[in-house]
């Protein structure tokens, strides 16, 4: 076994605390990551508190990984000793259902296995990356392109890959009118990469206080939904919205906002459902459909796109002792855009 | 002034009387109908009876027409007397706006014109099809196959174009999965299409009472959906499901049958919004979505194709003086599939 410094909540209130965790011995085709930076994703904070079912304690969160290969597995051909690599939402899945065939293992019909909080092949319970080491196969390990730092990496591997891949799926690009629900962390990543695939950006945020950010993130337009102006002007208008918000929306009024043929994406889901008028779809043959992160093979091609267009996340860097009230934060809306452990802090008190 | 008979309601209640109405006298491009068949549509009850909002009485329902050329206006090039033709759901739009450039009139944005109870261009208040004569502008109006009945021609301009479209728009064909939600007017001819268009087609009807109907009309599986074993075996396999049913069903449970990438389609429009699980969406990037009738270059291909393929409708013919009594077996789901009305009939008492 592999021994590797973490901070870890031990029941779902917290706090966090610096612990000792185990990672498996390198098997043929693993790869040992000495981690450097870690994301703070908002659902660490659900997972963690149990509010998307029961976890085990002691609870590392963590799946926006950046680090350095510190050592390989006797069959790895796809890094070596020294790599910059990443790791996002999941270390595995089946390989051989048709969802994986098809490159998108977040889809797995056998359940891929989450970064942590899930039961690997190996029978253990997986821990994130708020942590010193991660062990993981090396193909669910992504290579971080040169020139790009590892802190603003980091959230590519979650909040980059969950806008990145609804977005080029249904097609936002050049004359597509796309809207962005929401300037948090997965938002201003949603703006950043539709504008530079062309499309012309729109966010509908509940208030103006953020507008110039969203503007100088790439918005075209800046709208505020807590205005019911926005609404009756903006009817008919997108091809597409992504809804980053995970709390419950008004989704018919949303989906008046689409042109024929629209789709209103989420990629946030809402514990409670949502309701949905048959009209608000018929209308104009619009379409409300979700999208889960991205497969491993599109999370390389989102990295190396964020590279060729110098796109990075914004972020605010803290140390492993602020973790709590950064999550404090986190639920307060009171980040731009997203905090990131620096780990050499990890044994700071 | 041209005089018609027909039959009206005069209140939400019925029943059916015999009057006489107007149509128009013909403008440069009208196109005078002498209607021989008419179908009997479900939402013909649920608007007669004023459930989606106020309408004028008298009212003479009717959507699913099909007659002979009596007459045409000094400009039109598409018809002659004698012609057989059909008119379906809508019977003039703004001819302006995008979407009526792209042929889909039935989502023009100033709004198409009814085939009753709207008022159209020249502030009328339209009339529908359980009548001897229509007058209608001949971009409105199709052409019925050589070799293809008029009555059972009739209900393709509802039920044939409304399921024809969906299936060709969400391209069900060979290797593709889909079911069919209600084995009523729409359902019966969503399998019919489904299955010459190459797809494999699977029923789902409350109970197995229609089975060997429904294969008889070209499904290859036929689960009941009161069976809760259904959804468990079925879970993540098909690629389209389309939703004839327009009373209010469990949405998630039926989103859970689909594949990757799948979409639910609703055709028919529930009252009551529908409560959807946004999780149900993300899993497997799933769509719930909505469609309308269809355009009228589409509806024209689809009776092209119907005749290509020997595809007719279902019919049991009635006489005028039975409307009342088939609106009741209509409420009661019991007509395999559409009653279609004689207009020769339209005098009888």
């Amino acid at each position: 076994m592999i021994h590797a410094n973490a901070r870890a909540v031990f029941n779902p209130e917290g706090p966090f605390k610096l612990t000792e965790i185990e990672r498996r011995d390198l098997q043929p085709h693993d790869v040992l990551i000495e981690i450097k930076y870690a994301g703070i994703c908002h659902s660490d904070i659900h997972t963690a508190r149990g509010e998307w079912g029961p976890v085990q304690y002691p609870l590392v969160p963590g799946h926006e990984i950046a680090g350095i290969v510190a050592q390989v597995g006797s069959e790895v051909t796809k890094y070596a000793v020294g790599d910059r690599v990443g790791v996002g939402c999941m270390v595995d899945s089946c390989g051989e259902c048709v969802n994986c065939h098809k490159g998108e293992e977040q889809y797995c019909l056998n359940g891929m296995t989450g970064t942590y909080g899930a039961t690997d092949r190996y029978g253990q319970y997986t821990q994130g990356g708020y942590s010193t080491h991660i062990v993981v196969t090396e193909d669910f390990v992504v290579k971080i392109p040169d020139g790009m730092e590892l802190d603003v990496a980091a959230p590519l591997l979650c909040a980059g890959i969950t806008t990145y891949s609804p977005l080029r799926h249904w097609g936002a690009g050049p004359g597509k009118k796309v809207a962005v629900v929401g300037l948090g962390g997965l938002g201003h990543m949603a703006v950043k990469l539709a504008h530079a695939m062309g499309a012309e950006v729109t966010v509908l945020s509940q208030s103006l206080k953020k507008k110039e950010d969203g503007l100088r993130l790439g918005a075209d337009h800046y709208y505020a939904t807590n205005d019911p102006e926005t609404f009756a002007k903006l009817a008919g208008t997108f091809d597409l919205i992504v809804n980053t918000v995970s709390a419950k929306v008004d989704v018919n009024a949303y989906l008046s906002l689409l042109a024929l043929d629209g789709t209103m994406v989420n990629v946030g889901a809402p514990a409670d459902p949502l309701s949905v008028q048959a009209m608000s779809l018929i209308g104009h043959r619009r379409s409300y459909a979700g999208s889960m992160i991205g497969g491993i093979r599109e999370t390389q091609e989102m990295l190396d796109f964020c590279a060729e267009h110098h796109i990075a996340t914004e972020i605010e860097v803290i140390s492993a002792n602020q973790i709590d009230e950064a999550w404090e934060r986190v639920l307060a809306s009171d980040v731009r855009y997203r905090f990131v452990i620096d780990i050499s802090t990890m044994e700071n008190e």
